[in-house]
Formats: C-alpha cells, sequence, structure tokens
C-alpha cells in the first residue's frame, strides 16, 4: 500500500514561500491514494534547539500551521516523533547494522566539518551526536511506518539513500521486513518572489509571514517592489513579482481579467490592492484558525496525542516483529 | 540513596575465573546497604552478536548463571536492558548534548581504528554506529536510574568518565537532573590461576567452566599442571595453583589444615581430590539450578520481566522529568 510520509521541523512563524514551495504541495498528497504520515520532528529539533519553550513554542507553532492550511488529521496522520517511543528503540538498533563510513559520508555533516576546516577548527568541533546520527533516526522514522513515499528536496536526496542502505544492512543480516522507501523529488516549482522580486527567503528579510494580520498583510503587499511603468501603459505579467503572487491565489477567472489589465495598462496601486484581496480572501479563514488554535495549545497536544495513538500499535507490532528477528524478545 | 549498577553482557558460558573475579563481588553489591540493579546487556550485544539463536542463547546462560550463583531477584532489580524502552529515548537525547569529539576518543572505537591503521585499511572499516554510540547508551544506563555507584574494571573507567561527562552537559544546558556515578573500581584483585599456572583465561584455553557436571569437573582438576615434588616433601603454598583454588572453596579450618598438610608434605592426588571435593560442594547447587533454569527459558522470562516492571516507573517518570525539562512534552 502507498505510504507517504512527511517530517515537520519546527522553525520560526513559515512564510508565503513556504507554503507554496513546500506546505501545500505535501498537504496535497493526502487527497490521493494511500495513507498519509505527517510527523513534527521535534527529537530531530534537539540538535539545534537547546531551550525548551522555544522548542515547545515552535511546537506549537508548527502543528497549528499545518492544521490551519488543512492538515486534516481525521484522513491523515499527524503526530509527534517524540510521542512513539518505538522510534528510539529502532534507531538503536539500525545502528548496530550501520557503517560508520556512511554517516562520515552525509552532506550535514560534512558540510559543518568543512566549514570548521575552512576556519581552521577542529573537524569536529560543535557536532553533537544528535547531528551525527541524525540519518540514522530518519531511517527509523521512514522504516518503522514502512513509508513507501517520502517527498523530499533534492538537498534531502542523500537521507532516504541512507535509509534504503540501512534497510539493505539490515535485510542481509537478518531477514526481509522494511518497506524501502522510495524518494519523490519535488521539482523546484513555483519559487515565490519576495517583497523585493528575489526568491522569498527568510536570509533575504524579504517575506510576507503566513499570518500576518489584515493590516499587516495590506502593507507588506504595499511594499512590493515595482518599475516606474506609468499606469496606462501596457506591463509584462512574464517576471512580474505581483502577478506571480496573483496567480498562487486568484481564480482562473481572476487570472485571466488580471492578464488582460497587464494588457491593457493598469496602475500598480489598484493592482496591489487586487493581489491583497485575494491573498487575504485565501488566508483569511487559516489566519482564525491558527491564531485559535495558539489560544489553545491543549488542543493541539490532543490531536497530536490522538494522532500517536492512532499509529502507536502499528510502530509497536513492527518493533516487536523485529526484536523477535534479532532475538531480543 | 546508595544505588549500584552492573551490566552483564551476554557472553559465553562463564568460568571459574569470571566468577572469582567478576561475579561474585558484584554479587556481594546486593548484600551491603542501598539498592542494587543487574541488567543484561543485550542492547550493547547487537554490536557483535548479529545472530538471533546465539543471542537469545547467550541471554538465556548469562541470566541463569547470575542467579544460580545466587542473584536474589526478590532483594535486587534484575532486567533486560531493551525491555527498558526509556533507555533508547534517553540515549537519544543524550545525543544531542554529546560532542562527538568526546566518542571520538573513546578507547573500544580507537583501538578499532588503530588496528585497522596497522592493517592499512580505511579508519573506519568494520565499525558499526552500536560500537561508536555505546558510551552514549552506557551513560544512559547509568543515568536513567540514577545510578551513584558504579563498579567498574580499570579498562571501563573511561565509561563512567564520559557518562559524568554528559550529564554535565545536560545540566549545563538545561537544569540539574542525574546523579553524577561514581565508578568502584575493583581492585586487580583475586587473579585466578587456570589449568596451566597461568591466569584462567579463554584465550589460553585453561578454563574450568562454572558449570562443568561432577565427572568433567574432576577430570579438568586433574589435569592442573604440578611439579614433580615427591609426596612426602613439604610444599610451598604461595604460587601454588591448587592451593589458590582451594582458597577460594575452602572453609577456614579445611584452610589451616591444607596449609598443614602442604608443610607437612602431602600428595598431589590427595590434593586435587581434596580440591575437586570443596569446589565440588561449592558448584553442586549452582550446577543444577543453572540446568534447570536452562530448561525452563519461560521461568527466566518471567523473572527478567517482572524485574523490569519493577524499575520501570522509575524509568518512565525520569524520562518524563527530562522531557519536560527540554520542551518535549
Amino acid at each position: 500500500m502507498k505510504r507517504t510520509i512527511t517530517g515537520v521541523k519546527p522553525t520560526g512563524t513559515p512564510h508565503l514561500g513556504n507554503y507554496i514551495g513546500a506546505i501545500k504541495p505535501a498537504l496535497e498528497l493526502a487527497e490521493g491514494e494511500g495513507q498519509s504520515l505527517y510527523f513534527i520532528a521535534d527529537l530531530h529539533a534537539l540538535n539545534t534547539i537547546h531551550n525548551k519553550s522555544q522548542l515547545k513554542k515552535m511546537t506549537y507553532e508548527v502543528a497549528a500551521t499545518w492544521l490551519a492550511l488543512g492538515l486534516n488529521p481525521d484522513r491523515s496522520f499527524f503526530y509527534r516523533q517524540s510521542d512513539i517511543r518505538e522510534l528510539t528503540e529502532l534507531q538503536w538498533i539500525l545502528s548496530s547494522v550501520t557503517n560508520k563510513g556512511l554517516l562520515n559520508r552525509a552532506h550535514a555533516y560534512k558540510a559543518q566539518v568543512d566549514q570548521n576546516r575552512t576556519a581552521g577548527k577542529e573537524e569536529d568541533t560543535g557536532v553533537n551526536m544528535g547531528l551525527f546520527n541524525y540519518p540514522v533516526l530518519m531511517a527509523a522514522d521512514l522504516l518503522l511506518m514502512d513509508a513507501s513515499d517520502v517527498p523530499v528536496g533534492r538537498d534531502n536526496l542523500q537521507h532516504i539513500e541512507i535509509a534504503r542502505d540501512i534497510a539493505e544492512a539490515f535485510h542481509r543480516q537478518y531477514e526481509e521486513t522494511f518497506q524501502l522507501p522510495k524518494p519523490i523529488v519535488s521539482e523546484p516549482s513555483a519559487v515565490l518572489p519576495g517583497l523585493d522580486g528575489r526568491k522569498m527567503s527568510k536570509s533575504y528579510q524579504n517575506t510576507i509571514p503566513l499570518f500576518s494580520e489584515e493590516k499587516k498583510l495590506e502593507k507588506l503587499v504595499k511594499r512590493i517592489v515595482t518599475d516606474s511603468t506609468p499606469p496606462e501603459q501596457a506591463k509584462e505579467t512574464e517576471g512580474s513579482t505581483l502577478f506571480t503572487l496573483y496567480r498562487e491565489f486568484g481564480t482562473d477567472t481572476e487570472l485571466a481579467q488580471m492578464t488582460d489589465a497587464f494588457r491593457q495598462g493598469i496602475g500598480y496601486g489598484e493592482i496591489k490592492q487586487e493581489v491583497f484581496r485575494v491573498m487575504n480572501r485565501a488566508l483569511k479563514q487559516p489566519r482564525q484558525k491558527y491564531v485559535q488554535l495558539l489560544e489553545n495549545p491543549e488542543k493541539i497536544d490532543k490531536l497530536l496525542e490522538s494522532g500517536a495513538d492512532k499509529v502507536r500499535p502499528y510502530a509497536q507490532l513492527k518493533v516487536k516483529k523485529v526484536k523477535e528477528m534479532i532475538g531480543l524478545l
């Protein structure tokens, strides 16, 4: 059976670019056949977040974000990694068939080593074992649930390869038991432009936060950089930041009308009003839901707990089978 | 409160040297004040034993050995590592505060690297992540239970240091919560001589297996190498293999008489008879119990399960506390 799994790291408040580039396509998976699993990777987050209240806050925020944007916990499985204890059990078991050499070559670790070398430091400066072991826990994330399909960006492809390598090492040593996960590489689709026209990215400080208040959102849209073409002159839709944003939120009819308006001439002020209108139309409800959820974190806890309760029997059965296979029970 | 913890690796059938040098002193701990925990380190064993039936067999054998030799599961805590899921949870959490550099310097790992280098191989050839992560799981073994005293040989001292380092790193990052374990170094006490007079050791093939049948035991004692001093001539007790073995099993009165006999002259055949007699007297009951236990592995399972049930509440509470401290719950 097709079973898709998506890990979500608790990080800062997401922006429009995250939504269009990652969250929306991942949520569409749940509409296809098979099962869709989404988990909050809080055990992975421990590598970078060493602060209790920050981790809690980010966990709630990321959960509220996905739920507000349409993750349906009744039709999919939504849980917190740390609620499934079988994950670390499997991670330890997999460690014993994982060659250290495999992890020496992991990109994230190597990047850190390179950075240290360049700075004239010891190779492993600042490397904690959570970072080094990351690919083994990620293998456990996928293999415990027998995930068949894993949507990833190109930069994450290696993790799936490592998970497959570890599964195959286990199979060689013992018996076949794990589904080999298949990476589903999302093509570098819609790169959403930011306020200044460059790719929307936190590092450029040009983002539109997903859940800005209405007034704030309107202000941000007004700040989008345009050129000095006068209102009455025809404008190119191609390469226009405003048009690209409009395309994500307008209906087909609206798009056709806007294309027409660009051709016939329309003032940037008017376009911005219209961009704000369709954007706000799409985000109004999610924004309300997001705020409501964050006001009731115990509701999020409950949802995540019942999500964990739903996947736990599978995890337990799987670990039991694996333990029997290696002589632990 | 004083809480002593001893990890027992499932390995081959133990011999007299193991008993006198390690098992007996460890069992005496349970007679002192405080609590004594003993666990079968089956998760650690996964690094070397990649065979289901071998791991099962060795687990039962080592459990039967300790129980037969007097481990009282009512007065102490005797459990299987893999039955306490909280251990791997804590191991993962500790990973995130463990510098990789700390593990690069671990003796067991370095020994393997040196061996590879000498053989002209890649440093990490044959190193699995179970071996590399070993000290972190061992830290979890100790810290999860808030063990205060850990009896170790000198070669294991570094593991306790690493566990303390990891605990202190956690305390610096979050809050004080773990008892810092103190190593209790067992002095190189009674080195038991083997059949050929050298230290009793598997690698010398000079061992007397602990649970040899009576006839076999008698045969082995008869094979102990002696010199050609004639029966009537006085003999040195100092340095005598037979006398050293006798000292471990004879009563004070018997020892005094034997010392006398050595001084006045006694034949080696007669001494061997006497050595066999006191040895067999001590081992007869354990041998029977060992055989009985191995005939009823389900009884061992039950004992270990109820041992795990006894420590689990503590482990659960501890992990809950730790998770709250880092923002996971």
